[in-house]
């Protein structure tokens, strides 16, 4: 991709590139992955937010999608999908109610619950909804512990939810050398998981799990399926976590030299293009992928300092890079467009969708 | 703005909800203060993107908007500005060029430089364009060192442009406790610039610095006018660093408790509506406008975690809370609109314009 007529030289950048063959390339390693191991893949949209992307990953056998929002499963709906997880315990209330209703309407759709609170709102509004409950496994964000599972899947089912299984987001996978170790913590809160339902007379069916970082550690004797999302494109948190390589990064940031010294150059993509994400553990704040030992230094919303190695002269004023966001789904949130290396756009028709 | 009919009620979160008396007292404030110093105000307008915010700080006495990208000018221009300062080393080739004439029919435009060859790119696609040197006050993003300034307004000036002045950013203001000293040595460079301005013969009639967090140490002495944008609406990066209130804070995220346990509750505010951004120095990943004690410790995309004061017991499921953004520029910048509490809706025309 880096030859792509001078990285599209017509269009102003900063703009998002990615190369089909790679998306292609990604969503077939994957698939095949989950294969080898009977798992399923229900793919994390909201990387992606883009039609184009998720009828490449439902053709190569994802049985689904994952979305973190009723407007993401909406915008996404339009587009003729028909399955979505919303992986969230969503809070609904009587005007979120009346839009999920429109939404099973035409689509099938699973919904996260995590209290008996939210379960009997989710209930009050939509009385049949399928849902999957949520563990924490680690990650210390949203869930119940895995031994109340069954508790919190019968009070769903008395409050009137069709109720099909767990899932979890093994989130605390996004640092250096724990993937093993999460995996086995997602599988063991799930497992537990499990065990609770079928103490409480509950089936679960769909046992969920799985991140980027950690899809490849997963458990396939305890989870049905899996919910990658980054993996479609790759990012620098991805690379630095030796969880891809250089070669298989699907999207990158074209961006131009505006300013340079001997040792530093600028490029014009800030943080409104990249995203602002930085882990402690990353050496930068996005990479460049065709000079692996640059370093962008500091970010400003217009502006990314690069520090260049002495080993080869700094590019030239108005030159074009290539820069690998830190965290893929934030900057394609950010933009209209992704541009193909072949010149096409496809749209990010979920861009924004918080609600 | 607590009340707000329950924070907007109907309104599905999580939204930016923006109190336009507050906007107004903030720009007054600066006005007043600007005034008093014999300083111009020329607000940046990537904090809001904005036309209704844009029209309160010009009709408060603004002497135009400074924007950091082209699409920023032009669509504000779209809005009916006329007065844009491109405070950024634009590269700009035959596209750009095209663009940038286009805007000049129907705006003044000034816009930043700080190489010989991006000066003389610039003049080949708009000669007679009116330029500021970039000058480095200790940021060390772009610009160039202040005894060199004359030089490269000397080149400016033999490639066609017309050499108005000089202007420096000084980030580095962005940390506690160094407000004072960084107004100084943004004073001192400006003054070094200046001279050397005039060792080259040339007149710097425009003499443009200001950062919110050290606007209010600005040497008026050196400076004609501040480029401050943050202030506008505040945000809890300027509350932590003392250099707003949060009796100030115009702009907040309305978010939903979606999960709950004694000591934490998660909102839906994640980094996809506040934006990620986190300084070194700061307390958490953005602030609870009524509940100071509280701390977001974990910002995902669709999650915001908060650890609770034991004082208190957490707002309950469903409930609405006011988030204060770490950064406003970032998080207004992954909206459509800002709701007003007068129910109004604030287009944010220049979303996501990074070209």
């Amino acid at each position: 991709m880096g030859d792509a007529s001078a990285l599209l030289a017509g269009r102003a950048t900063p703009f998002l590139l990615v190369d089909e063959e790679l998306v292609l390339a990604n969503v077939d390693h994957m698939a095949g992955f989950a294969r080898s191991r009977g798992l399923d893949v229900r793919p994390h949209a909201k990387t992606h937010k883009c039609a184009e992307v998720a009828q490449r990953q439902l053709a190569a056998g994802s049985v689904g999608l994952t979305v973190a929002t009723l407007s993401e499963a909406e915008r996404l709906a339009d587009c003729g999908f028909g399955s979505f997880f919303l992986a969230y315990p969503l809070w609904v209330d009587a005007a979120k109610g009346a839009r999920l209703r429109e939404l099973q309407q035409r689509a099938d759709v699973l919904v996260g619950i995590d209290s008996v609170e939210g379960a009997r709102a989710l209930a009050a509004q939509a009385r049949g909804t399928t849902v999957l409950v949520e563990i924490d496994s680690g990650h210390h964000r949203t869930g119940v512990a895995a031994d109340t599972a069954g508790a919190l899947g019968e009070a769903a089912a008395r409050a009137g939810l069709s109720v099909a299984g767990v899932f979890t987001f093994p989130g605390h996978s996004y640092a250096p050398g724990v993937q093993a170790d999460v995996a086995a913590s997602e599988a063991a809160a799930l497992s537990e998981a499990v065990d609770s339902f079928t103490r409480s007379g509950l089936d679960a069916a769909v046992v969920s799990g799985g991140s980027t970082p950690s899809v490849h550690d997963a458990d396939s004797a305890v989870l049905t399926e899996v919910r990658p999302g980054v993996y479609v494109f790759g990012d620098a948190q991805q690379w630095e976590l030796g969880t891809t390589t250089a070669d298989r990064i699907a999207l990158t940031c074209v961006a131009t030299v505006v300013s340079r010294s001997e040792d530093k150059v600028v490029l014009d993509s800030g943080s409104k293009a990249l995203g602002p994400d930085r882990s402690p553990w990353a050496t930068g704040n996005g990479r460049l992928l065709d000079h692996p030992d640059a370093r962008i230094t500091a970010l400003s919303e217009h502006h990314a300092v690069v520090s260049w190695p002495s080993s080869s002269p700094p590019p030239e004023l108005g030159s074009r890079v290539r820069v690998v966001p830190n965290h893929v789904c934030t900057a394609v949130n950010m933009t209209e467009v992704l541009v193909t290396t072949e010149g096409e756009e496809w749209r990010v028709v979920a861009r924004g969708c918080n609600t």
